[in-house]
């Protein structure tokens, strides 16, 4: 096989033939070669035509929109979350088979994922890839596999293009995805350093303009009640008075308040690490995501035509992944369904909102999530059964942290409460029953805990999983607004960036040389992880 | 959740916007909105004009070229196998991470699998939808939910048009795909059934001018060395003496010795049953899909040109299903290679032939295929291991075979020739050899000891399986060629049917009609298999 000449390099992500007619496939529906190439040739000036009179215009016009970008990443979300979706989505509602969600609406294409240090990424390099518009190791964090500084989107659109910046997700603002557009270390779990180069203390100053999400635990000490730093420092406090930060917030009430005319720099964190699941979220005290892209959106879009720029918007379903990484089914579900909610938001700043263009993609699939399920050794029936992801109330975090709170129990507490109530399973075995009962003398971590009452989800579900990794399949792209249409068929992750890039006018090659000047910013940091991660190791 | 107004019904192939901007996105880069308007409004114009007059010139003009469609099924296909053989081939090859496959270079979106009885489809009901535009139960072969027939593209194409039409596979030609272009039976195992009618026996006639595949046993009367059929006939005779077939070949050499100028109507049946896995075949004996392809491409172009219409041809890659509902990497990873092989020889021929379109999807997925796996309770690496696959050099399919088919063997015969120099494993455990071993005392079957043995390499792969049957990921839709444009975004598999249908002009309910009319003959057909089925259920 390996002499087959099936190779093909693609370079760049507008390499795939978006006109298969011009790439030499040859139109049908021709009319006579000789009326045809008339309309041909006629079309074509005056599209030239077209394209050229616009293209000025649009950088001398002063009516010109300003460009927004809007980055949308669903974390640890692969093919099969959205076939998932969807089914459960229509089968809930009754609705025809054809019924599609706001994701699949603008399917354009696939990322190709993997890192140059693996081919199953992490979401470090996978956000790094997106940012700096490059492959990096699995870990790192807006830095190249040398482990020096790259110029990101978000940098560069703030420096180059004096763009407002915002990052709205639903883990720690400090945590992967969000750190690799606005920080740069070398190992994700230095969050600690991520909050401070969030905050301003950075080579290039405060490139952030709205955070909003979880992580507060990151900007207090340890000596705070919910702080979780290594040093003393307040970052809360400082954000205000040394990098100007305007507001800093921590309720659902003062996130109410926000109206798009709140002044930014504008900061809100609402958990002390990440937000709760939705399926667990209380709304009287966290906005949802789509709540909070809402009011990012309004105040965003407001300040920057006021400054008659644009914006860059990163809005991260960060959780998606977590409960993909504990295999839980309904969390998962539920997630994904808050993203496709903020999709329809965004879908429709994009139509009212000129100038501005939405990509939608993952870093990742995350749990080798599969839609089929062998459960005994007997042929499988062909389904899958949504009624059992219907009946599941909480996510298996948050039942398992609520069993580690419990120092004793009625013997019916777990049967009752957990797996009935909670979890909807009226069916549990003996062997089920007793693995939980026994937690403590078993030395169960929350982990062990969270994972079997996910299993005893999926097992009746008929979903599989084959890790509470990442894997490595292609991951779909999703693109609406101007120059989309690049963004069709399969991409390197990396041409991401590049499109942002290239959409806003931006010079990344720039930013990194400014960041590379001041290297000692990244080198003298200790290898601090800030509180105990969920998994001690990369996600 | 279930009130969010995220539904949003699609109702047509062509419904997902293939220009964002004439969808409300609204465009950058605008000119003054005059100089827009003026400029949209004079192309939309002559763009209606050009359509209206090329629609017209088509079907009058003498020199428009005929149209061609070549669709091609890779049976069990999921998303997460083009990954998988991407990354081999560029690791394997020693190239960048760029590197695409030709499949890649032709992406254009997704498929929606579900059938109307379940959201996980076997490949009769897939093949359906694709080749009757309509959604049917698990198990249907060209008939509706109600089970009865439904014409199909080719049967339209064929009666219709005129065209000619084939059929090119690697598993029986009586096996679901094939069997729902060009038979009607209300249960995919009626093969002997579907045999007569793809010789001619069948209310329209035969419709079928060239068959390529496997399958032989369903012509010939188990009277008959190597024949499977519960009735007394000779299909092969009866092919050339009652329905006009010209010639019927099964040998290598007389495959070789085929020319374009070879006579239809033309069947070559190269195998008792499915042809061998690529990974196993003796090219002496049965040619491969691209060969087989090639030879089909060149034979109908030649006499369709000749006769002033195009053709329309099925060709599977049967077996990448198989070896995944087997567990079986190697097999999956070489029927896949050779399907690329195949997708580039008929992305040349598009090239070469005006009028042609090309469409590549599957089914659905087999196996829960995934490119990760934890093996252990510790948090897996993120990574799969190529080299494990490389040094497999055969399916565990015909090992398994080999090893029933030993009465005795000496001690190291397992350890030795299947697992060391076969299966390439040098470190297989006691328990792992012992289970083998003991094949008889424990009554295993083939397919135990198949599956067994294809665990074993996926296990050091770290690849990922949940079942032996199918799953309702979304699997990935590729298409070249004239108004393949239409087929961008996500879609349901009967969108594919009614893309051909509409390409080609065609008049399925026409056809329908006709079968209807004649219904008694799927009726009185009796309940038969032919032979054992290698699973004795749905694949």
């Amino acid at each position: 096989m390996s002499t087959t000449p099936i190779r093909n390099n693609q370079s760049s992500y507008d390499a795939i033939p978006s006109d298969p007619e011009s790439q030499g496939a040859n139109g049908h529906r021709k009319a006579s070669k000789r009326t045809r190439v008339v309309l041909s040739t006629a079309l074509g000036v005056i599209a030239v035509a077209a394209i050229t009179v616009a293209s000025v215009y649009y950088w001398t016009a002063p009516d010109a929109p300003p460009r927004n970008v809007i980055m949308m990443v669903s974390d640890g979300f692969g093919p099969a979350s959205e076939t998932f979706a969807r089914q459960y989505y229509a089968w809930d509602n009754e609705l025809p088979y054809k019924t599609i969600l706001p994701l699949d609406s603008i399917h354009v294409g696939q990322s190709r994922t993997q890192s140059s240090s693996s081919l199953v990424t992490d979401s470090a390099a996978g956000a790094t890839a997106f940012s700096c518009g490059l492959k990096s190791y699995n870990g790192a964090i807006g830095v190249d596999p040398e482990e020096t500084p790259c110029g990101t989107v978000l940098e560069s659109a703030k420096i180059h293009q004096n763009m407002l910046t915002g990052l709205v997700v639903t883990s720690r603002v400090t945590h992967a995805t969000p750190a690799a557009f606005s920080a740069h270390v070398a190992w994700r779990d230095w969050e600690n350093d991520i909050a401070l180069q969030q905050i301003g203390e950075n080579p290039l100053g405060r490139t952030v303009d709205l955070m909003f999400g979880g992580g507060r635990c990151q900007f207090l000490t340890n000596q705070t009640v919910g702080g979780c730093r290594l040093d003393t420092r307040d970052l809360l406090t400082e954000a205000k008075t040394t990098y100007g930060w305007k507001t800093v917030l921590d309720s659902r009430q003062a996130f109410d308040a926000l109206t798009d005319e709140s002044e930014l720099p504008l900061m809100g964190l609402y958990a002390p690490s990440h937000m709760s699941y939705n399926i667990d979220r209380d709304p009287a005290i966290e906005p949802s995501l789509a709540e909070m892209s809402s009011k990012a959106l309004g105040i965003l879009s407001k300040a920057s035509k006021q400054q008659n720029t644009g914006f860059f918007l990163l809005i991260e379903g960060s959780r998606i992944d977590m409960a993909a990484h504990t295999n839980d089914p309904a969390a998962h579900l539920q997630e994904i369904l808050a993203y496709q909610d903020t999709i329809q938001i965004v879908k429709d700043f994009v139509d009212a909102n000129p100038g501005t263009v939405v990509v939608s993609t993952s870093d990742h699939e995350t749990g080798g999530f599969t839609l089929g399920r062998q459960t005994t050794p007997d042929y499988p029936e062909y389904k899958w059964e949504p009624a059992v992801i219907k009946r599941v109330k909480r996510s298996a975090e948050s039942l398992a942290r609520q069993l580690i709170a419990q120092k004793s129990f009625k013997p019916d507490y777990i049967k009752d409460y957990i797996i009935k109530e909670s979890l909807g399973i009226t069916d549990a075995t003996d062997s089920e029953i007793a693995y939980l009962e026994k937690w403590q003398e078993k030395n169960l971590t929350s982990s062990n805990i969270e994972e079997h009452l996910a299993n005893m989800v999926s097992v009746r579900a008929l979903i599989g999983w084959t890790t509470h990794g990442h894997t490595a399949v292609d991951v779909n792209l999703y693109a609406y607004g101007p120059e989309s249409d690049k963004l069709r068929g399969t991409h390197e992750n990396t041409d991401i960036g590049d499109f942002i890039s290239e959409y806003l006018g931006l010079d990344l090659a720039a930013i990194t040389s400014q960041l590379k000047s001041k290297l000692s910013f990244t080198a003298s940091k200790s290898k601090n992880v800030g509180e105990n991660m969920r998994y001690g190791h990369s996600m």
